[in-house]
């Protein structure tokens, strides 16, 4: 029995498969032995089917013995209150964990993803290059002095970011070698491999469940 | 006496005066009744003059007695915790204040500032123009349903809303009654107007310091 259920979508097409945001719920509850279940809305009527429960038609949200919280930096914060694992319990670590978090969230992402879906969208010399250059400079310097961003070991603030630089392919934008690094080994963690493993697993079934409903 | 210091640029062009985010952190003080000195970094050189206080070179920062944060939207919350005027202390409340604080940052700014971006950048029919449109229509939806975001009340997620909301004009994007109603209001609060004026007058003050210096 688990209190902590995760909510997504029932199926997704093959491209955002591996990074829709649940995975980074599911790797939080995986990186603090958490016990989850995972539940679905339908993916057709997405637009409307859910505004009830998530304000812009969007997945995740969580539920926590009857809490509901939506946006997944807030389930991440949620999330780390309940397990050391996500962060640290002194004032300071835990602080610096917020920062990071909220600067994965915009800082980071406020670049990553608009580039990401201008570039999706086709439009020609994409505008928010420069700036998601600039930022992914910034965060090189960083990762260059050091293995973890907040505190001093890994926290929520690393699953975060190296989930949020997934998305533009670092090496499109000149060398970052710590940074590659640095994704590489957040990312290899088990946590990691086997939320999304679970992911994809979960979508892959829904394709034969469409197929056999088609 | 107060242990807690707002960092700023010393100074800034007209166009964005009135939007520098330190803005945000005088607001919230102003809220909480909490005092708080201005420090200034110098506007010149600012990309590479603070790079130790603040990864991206950005403002503004926070020092609560020796604890530094960065992220505006971190140091809001950090002062949350510091007074119930910002955040209710009940687990419901403050989660609900939480996923609000984040859903400014990372669904409705994540779209804002990049399309300010862009405007500003003069790239032609802005491809965010609808992104920003869909995000506003999801909040005007809400907003025509209650007053305030989170718990019933005013919270730091209605200051951080309001303070994103201001960026787009909100009526190049149609009919928004609610938002824009939501906008004055609580742009209206003493908290606002008092933050705002400190904030213009510091870098008019600053504009004769530098004719000076010139």
């Amino acid at each position: 029995m688990t209190d902590l259920t995760i909510w997504t979508l029932d199926w997704v097409p093959p491209g955002p498969r591996g990074f829709v945001r649940d995975l980074r719920l599911r790797w939080a509850c995986r990186e603090a032995g958490l016990d989850y279940a995972v539940k679905t809305i339908p993916f057709d009527g997405r637009e409307t089917n859910h505004l009830d429960r998530q304000p812009f038609g969007q997945v995740p949200y969580l539920d926590d013995g009857g809490l509901k919280i939506f946006e997944s930096g807030a389930c991440l914060l949620h999330l780390a209150g309940k397990s050391e694992a996500l962060m640290p319990r002194d004032a300071a670590g835990e602080a610096e964990t917020v920062e990071w978090v909220i600067a994965a969230l915009n800082s980071m992402e406020m670049a990553t993803v608009p580039w990401w879906f201008l570039k999706i969208s086709g439009v020609a010399d994409n505008p928010m290059t420069g700036w998601v250059g600039q930022r992914l400079g910034h965060i090189e310097r960083i990762l260059s002095e050091r293995a973890w961003l907040a505190a001093g070991r890994f926290t929520v603030a690393d699953l975060l970011m190296a989930d949020v630089l997934r998305v533009p392919d670092v090496r499109g934008f000149g060398e970052r070698p710590a940074t590659e690094a640095y994704v590489a080994r957040v990312t290899g963690r088990e946590a990691f491999r086997e939320a999304h493993a679970e992911q994809m697993r979960q979508f892959e079934a829904a394709d034969a469940q469409r197929a056999g409903a088609a």
